[in-house]
């Protein structure tokens, strides 16, 4: 049975959202969690749930707590016995395979580089992002922030570790693969792309050349490659834009009564379309290239968000997605030496 | 009285959109209005318009046009009758005071930069988004893809610019301007926004430091300083995302009767929401920093978008925007050898 950890005082509803989401885990997946942070109030939430004696899941106390205005650097020089490197150590350590956080993103990367170490072969650890497309399959970009002013072959080995993910964590027989630029043609990009493009077609995938940033939510790739810088900002313009569609709806719907019913009568394509752009589906974003395991999810996350980030930490592990990295990055590292 | 010639050839829905924007702007704006393109074209289109004789606008034959496909250096090499170039070229001979064209926007900025010249002091000119936010007002994104590989200067350059065009064409009386990044602290970013920093900071204008990829359209900030790579990469995220929720929500309106009648009564207020985050009330992006005015627009812009494009122009020339942007950036490199 895979364990997984998780850091329970993260998010913005912690410890509540990462609690109930742990037992809906443990109850549903077979999969055995182990929830950090503070013993008593872990276990004062857990107390909530009648049937939580008989689960798989443990408490492990942490007594610190990284907050959101932590610098990543303080929160790992610090906060030695913080919830999060806790759950990082229990990976390090083998008692877990890995950890789900929804707390502060950098100190969890930062963390888990540190703490877990990197995946022999990769020179930079990289986060996924999992976005929702037109056509229902999810797209996973990466990077969406972990690394600024990437170098070509740093391009190429996102590549490697998002398409890996693609293929065995979503499901994608053969992922197809785009590196985000800003025109179609080969010749239109940065220095940046133009470098990645004969790299990224050395590699034994399905590359698709360059795609632009309305490609993302059309499902045309299934991986899409970029500097984290141009991930992360694509990854927030979308929250952004996001939440102010919502809320200009919601004002428009709720301006006069004959709006307000016909709003009421709707609503349930309001909750079928909610549910189809739900980030808290996908189960977070999982720092590739670290040993062991790392997912974030967002600060906002929800118990549902919490329960599938353990899933994917658990098909994360049995699908043995760093192995395959470790693997195919050494191949391709022998056959090409440019690479 | 300004003049502002069209590009009639260019857009998705040229020169229909063209023609009825430029009647529009000529009957209702006090701007003169030359079309270029194919002249019997243009003429027969004119003639649907009963007052149109009496109107200030004429007609410019120009025998070629530029396709969307065509790459922008071959436009300016191969087709020097092109409808873009003759626009430009009234505008180089002072004939218009600025050109409009919903054509290849690669084209667009090659030949405007080409055929008009640069303003003195400005490294490179930068395309303008105008983006619509939460609370109203638009915000000013510069650059959203003139430019790749952008040095910290001239980034700083496209402040100055972008903070101009804010307070004379958008009327904002002391415009915030932000860096974009991935981190509201100054040490979060690439190189590249680390070195433009300092930069932005010795401008006599309302630097707020780093923003983040979800300001955009919150307003927080007026203007938003970013690569043309990145810009361009948030305006096309935004544009697929906008597209995919769109396409998503009438797919779930129309998915049962109930639903249906909801969004028959709620008709209002999703064209309400529609003109709240309508481009085409902001008339187009401006490329600040070349000589005369050029104004682009979205290639499937409608006549609406067109006729502000042109009020655009018009206000961008009679507000003096390329003789303030020539004087600041004057009186800024005399005062800061760094700059």
């Amino acid at each position: 049975m895979v364990t997984i950890a998780v850091d329970a005082m993260g998010g913005d509803n912690a410890p509540k959202a990462e609690v109930e989401g742990a037992v809906e885990a443990a109850r549903t997946l077979d999969i055995r969690v182990i929830l950090v942070g503070r013993q008593e109030d872990l276990r004062r939430e857990l107390q909530q749930y009648d049937d939580y004696r008989g689960l798989p899941i443990e408490v492990v106390n942490a007594t610190q707590q990284i907050t959101m205005e932590d610098s990543a650097a303080r929160a790992v020089r610090a906060k030695r016995d913080s919830s999060l490197r806790v759950a990082s150590r229990l990976v390090r350590d083998g008692i877990a395979q890995g950890f789900v956080s929804a707390g502060n993103t950098g100190a969890a990367m930062a963390t888990a580089k540190m703490v877990q170490g990197v995946i022999p072969g990769v020179d930079r650890p990289a986060l996924a992002g999992i976005f929702p497309t037109l056509i229902g399959k999810p797209v996973v970009v990466i990077d969406v922030g972990a690394n600024v002013d990437c170098s070509p072959r740093m391009l190429a080995q996102f590549a490697v570790m998002g398409e890996i993910y693609s293929r065995v964590v979503l499901h994608q027989p053969r992922p197809k693969v785009g590196l985000l630029s800003i025109g179609e043609e080969e010749h239109k990009g940065n220095e940046t792309t133009r470098g990645a493009t004969p790299l990224l077609k050395s590699l034994p995938l399905d590359f698709v050349g360059n795609v632009e940033g309305r490609d993302i939510y059309t499902g045309k790739s299934d991986v899409i490659v970029c500097d984290g810088f141009i991930g992360n900002v694509a990854l927030k313009v979308s929250e952004g834009l996001v939440d102010m569609v919502k809320q200009m709806l919601q004002e428009s719907l709720s301006a006069t009564i004959t709006r307000q019913m016909g709003a009421l009568l709707a609503r349930a394509a309001f909750t079928d379309f909610k549910k189809r752009v739900d980030y808290s589906e996908y189960g977070g974003a999982p720092l590739l290239g670290v040993r062991g395991i790392c997912i974030i999810c967002h600060g906002r996350s929800n118990a549902n968000a919490i329960k599938n980030a353990i899933r994917v930490g658990a098909e994360f592990s049995s699908g043995k997605v760093n192995e395959r990295i470790e693997d195919e990055l050494r191949q391709w590292a022998a056959e090409h030496v440019a690479f």
